[in-house]
């Protein structure tokens, strides 16, 4: 449609207002593999994806330049994976499996376009770690960088795992990293890169996907993916299920390189482990007595009354993060 | 979570930095009425919608206010109004119904919560119109208003139409205005407000939503939703399915609304007609002979060749907006 995307493919640097939108679409979408749940692909007015149960599992995730991510500290690719991961950790707490994945992105014109090439493989590639492919999107132009993804997901003819199940008697129990990218973050802030741990566990977290549907299998009576931190994600468990949450400190075997991390920042990494978000963990209740399936650790109990308590006393740290408060906008750090 | 988001609301300019993330999510949430399809609402990690055939319709459109909306040409509403439409406009374009919907907004701290009030409550008008709830979404901060919407559909057993599907000898006809947003918003760029009637037709199209499935019960071989302009879109069909189209100049009756406000503004209607984008009426193909469902009016045929032609020649006008071409961002006006 425009004079310039003919030629902008042999620019030494071609940006987005050369490749122009339609030009990055077919792009970013080119040779990708198929998935078996897309029934029809991008390229319509709307995708369609098969939903064998007869329901959808949908949720949005939304990530800013400069708010969520950096691309001075994060590659492109990572920023795709993590937004992507964000997306998928939250089908597996409701107990689901992905089907397919759309995205809507805003850029300005003068974004390189191997930047967002790199957010697309980004994305791919997470999406081929559950197998689901990206069946949709818009692209528009922008003052900054964003990105929205939109997860969609089957339960498998199971019932979707809520917020609000957790009763009291029924253990607590967490399956995957905790702090490791709030850790990376604050090796980040203070200006380093290493240990590589820690800070691609920020870039890039690794959320035990498959764990969602197994606690679903194994009768999880509430479950919640950990973005906002622990204590936090928690909480919203504890309100929905009108319960109290009492975790025990000595459940939580803090690993050894968050301990270095914290030793070299002069943070106490249990501060990290409970209130970081981002690792996209997977917190859940089962009925006392329940085998808990495999990677899912115990790290306390549902009580009578309401809130989380550590060792029976309200945590002290901080209590997760809230867009648009201004205390979250004074340290000159990223939202999760 | 902040300690502002108790005193905010008795503020006399609430904006989303006092109320906060979760003080927003409460706000435009609350009392909005049940949908048949919606099994979760918002509250969880994602929702749950009924897709009875086993099939979810899903595709997502952006906004970003300045390049889609201005606010002293649109009220909050209207915007709302629009983002849901346009998306619900893709839906039908397949010929499917809707049956939910997910929102992702960013915006700055400082936007006033009676904004943000508006969007929501017109996302959730136009979301009436066809009985379906905004079901989830996400609020992140960000340096601009930006909004995404995902909308999911039903195909009710019925094959997706395809832009694809066209076949030489097919009817084309299309159901729904053209030219009317193009029209109010060649007024607004003028610095008028008036007509009501076209700039009404920028603020919030009026989608024939019915339209859509009722041309797949019809047979319709292909069908879009107009949105970049009715020339440019028949030909991303004519493209899809390798196939030429014909129009009649004749076969479009100009109403008197849009020839008094083109002999205001010193401009052939025509041209808003063939290539103003918005109004999100549907275009469709239908085999020779089958009876046009009701709305639909017949402007060409289905022919060998390639293109899009108006009394078989190519017109002269513009061919419908991409973002990111630098042409398209001289004129100060908006995109579709």
């Amino acid at each position: 449609m425009s004079p310039s995307s003919s030629t902008s493919e042999s620019s030494d640097t071609p940006d987005l207002g050369g490749l122009g939108e339609f030009g990055l679409i077919a792009r970013v979408t080119r040779d990708r593999p198929p998935s078996a749940s897309t029934l029809l692909g991008p390229g319509d007015d709307a995708a369609v994806v098969a939903q064998p149960d007869g329901r959808v599992v949908a949720c949005v995730d939304v990530l800013v330049e400069g708010v969520h991510f950096r691309l001075d500290w994060s590659r492109p690719e990572d920023v795709g994976r993590k937004v992507v991961a964000a997306n998928l950790a939250d089908v597996a707490a409701m107990g689901a499996a992905p089907t397919g994945l759309l995205v809507g992105l805003v850029a300005p014109a003068d974004t390189p376009v191997a930047t967002l090439e790199g957010l697309a493989d980004g994305m791919w590639a997470e999406a081929q770690v559950v197998g689901v492919g990206l069946v949709g999107g818009d692209v528009a132009a922008g003052p900054a960088l964003m990105i929205s993804v939109t997860a969609l997901g089957t339960l498998e003819g199971r019932e979707a795992v809520l917020r609000s199940g957790a009763r009291p008697g029924d253990q607590v129990a967490v399956c995957g990293r905790l702090g490791w990218a709030a850790a990376g973050l604050a090796v980040l802030t203070r200006g380093f890169r290493s240990p590589g741990t820690v800070v691609g566990a920020h870039r890039a977290p690794e959320p035990p996907y498959a764990a969602g549907p197994a606690a679903a299998l194994a009768g999880a009576t509430a479950m919640i993916d950990v973005s906002d931190g622990l204590l936090a994600d928690l909480g919203h468990v504890a309100e929905a299920s009108g319960v109290g949450i009492s975790l025990e400190r000595k459940a939580f075997e803090v690993p050894e390189r968050l301990v270095e991390v914290g030793a070299a920042l002069g943070v106490d990494p249990m501060e990290w482990v409970l209130t970081g978000g981002e690792d996209h963990a997977l917190a859940a209740t089962f009925p006392a007595g329940a085998a808990l399936p495999e990677g899912f650790t115990p790290i306390g109990l549902v009580v009578e009354g309401s809130g989380v308590t550590v060792d029976g006393e309200e945590y002290a740290g901080g209590g997760g993060w809230e867009h648009f408060t201004p205390s979250q906008h004074s340290g000159g750090t990223l939202a999760p």
